[in-house]
């Protein structure tokens, strides 16, 4: 079959024939339609993740069909909460590991995958098989950070910060749905008009110096903010917090916090909390919550699977507005 | 009567006779036996507080006897969760207003006080006068952080920094009744000692460079950790969290968080919140406690109402274990 093949870091994605993959005990066989990128994937070819193993399929997103000929989605989250008895490449969690699809495991970007039947979940109907290929990842992400954590609900106000990537984009949504009020920071001026344009109430552009006190004095506070950025811009997110306040991030593109006043956060309650993925309970309820809401993931491009190397240079960029996907049929 | 009165900021307390309080609506005179220092109190008179309002009666903490004859306690933490008319010197938490006893409200430091008869509370019998005025604040605080915020339990490994303050001492006294294994940290060995003569595991001298790394390899990691510094070292306590560690301060005496690493915050799903006095409930639940496990403050020292000054100087100086305590009668 063919697949795309991470050789080694620094070096270009290869797409090639492989062997098929044989399910083990518990596993299908998935003849996948297409994938989407996360920045995982560029990052491990970059070199700039753990355990990284070599040549290995990557992709944590994917749909495809299963052997019934049912259109499925794949829950990327793996051993999330539970205790294989291989540990490597996981990450320990509460006495237990998880792990992401897509090495050491190996991922969607491929026609076949054999991935274990409780990772497996039926397609939303209303998607396209590209927005399909969108959603678990993000999606989940999204869902553990706005509602396990942050437990956003009607009424609360909202910042995401960073609007385009594909959780910010679909955290935004989910809070939308609920009848938050959703703003979002951004470096452009045309990512906040398209997130306005999908509902948002407001913006803020994140490069201009002294953004927080003027967004604070114009829209007030936030009750929940989502962040993946962390960097010297974090402590920016916690002036526009109201009292308590749930600050939930994801990623740290930014790097290290600095000049975090510890004052603000004990008088005013604040909790800030770090989250990754999620469990294969919050992936159910993320995807029972997108079909009674019908929220379709926002698809930026489409590369077929031989165009990967371009598909991960379009995402290094960081130009884009939604999930980058790759289409294997 | 004979009241130990706030005149100015950088200006001593002075002891002199002012007018007997008047109940109001609801509230009850007490006779106070016995005071506490908080940091509060000295932060106030240095000038590095928020509504300062001079001439005031300090003191958050105390026990007295109420007209019944009974003896009491006082929860200081007022309009916690409530929402008064006046809002002068409160803060403000989801809509609703708190405040701690003694500025603006007239405090504890005076042979009677006028307080709302939701505040008082029946003082536990198994404690002296001295240890019963110890408790409150302190109690509630630390009861808030570790219980109600970080939902620490029986077998957790809890980290309490800067032992020897009230509300680590408490905190730790707490977290060692349900059967936690409890670590401490000081500038002082003689503490770290003295803390683990009390039940306390271990300790760690947080004044050697590259004390968390060594700690962490001796110990291994904790579920828990209170703290009341930030500052630089804290990023060294989250480098000691265990996956989905809790994290809770309640005060800020370094300041300014830097160099915090979000990668490890969000790979091990920890939760860092700031929290301030506690709620009624709050108290109630830590006044059941301390009666339950016959836990006892510990007492630095006692000084005489005349002596205030020298009492708050003790406490600038930092080399207190214990609540430093002002005898009234």
């Amino acid at each position: 079959m063919k697949a795309l093949v991470a050789t080694n870091k620094n070096e270009p994605l290869v797409c090639k024939d492989v062997e098929m993959p044989v399910p083990g005990d518990g596993e299908v066989l998935i003849r996948m339609q297409a994938g989407a990128l996360n920045h995982r994937d560029v990052w491990i070819l970059k070199g700039m993740y753990t355990g990284l193993t070599f040549p290995s399929i990557l992709g944590s997103d994917g749909v495809g069909i299963d052997p019934d000929g049912r259109s499925v989605i794949i829950n990327p989250s793996i051993c999330y909460g539970k205790n294989p008895a291989d540990k490597s490449g996981t990450y320990q969690i509460g006495g237990d590991y998880y792990r992401s699809l897509g090495m050491p495991q190996s991922g969607t970007f491929a026609e076949y995958m054999a991935i274990h039947k409780d990772y497996v979940v039926a397609k939303p109907k209303h998607m396209r098989i590209e927005e399909a290929a969108a959603l678990p990842l993000a999606g989940l992400t999204a869902w553990r950070a706005l509602f396990t954590k942050c437990k956003a609900k009607k009424g609360d106000k909202v910042l995401i910060s960073g609007i385009g990537g594909g959780v910010a984009l679909m955290a935004m949504q989910f809070a939308i749905a609920v009848g938050a009020s959703v703003y979002v920071t951004s470096s452009s001026e045309e990512k906040i008009a398209r997130a306005m344009a999908m509902g948002a109430k407001g913006g803020a552009l994140y490069t201009q110096a002294g953004w927080a006190k003027g967004f604070g004095k114009s829209v007030g506070g936030f009750d929940v903010i989502i962040d993946s950025a962390g960097g010297d811009g974090f402590s920016d997110l916690i002036r526009l917090c109201n009292q308590e306040a749930r600050v939930c991030f994801y990623g740290g593109t930014r790097g290290a916090i600095n000049q975090l006043n510890p004052y603000p956060i004990f008088w005013n309650q604040l909790t800030i909390m770090g989250s990754t993925m999620g469990t294969a309970e919050d992936f159910r309820e993320m995807v029972d919550f997108v079909d009674k809401y019908v929220i379709v993931p926002v698809v930026d491009s489409v590369y077929d699977l031989e165009d990967g190397n371009e598909a991960c240079l379009k995402m290094e960029a960081g130009g884009q507005f939604g999930k980058i996907v790759l289409k294997i049929v």
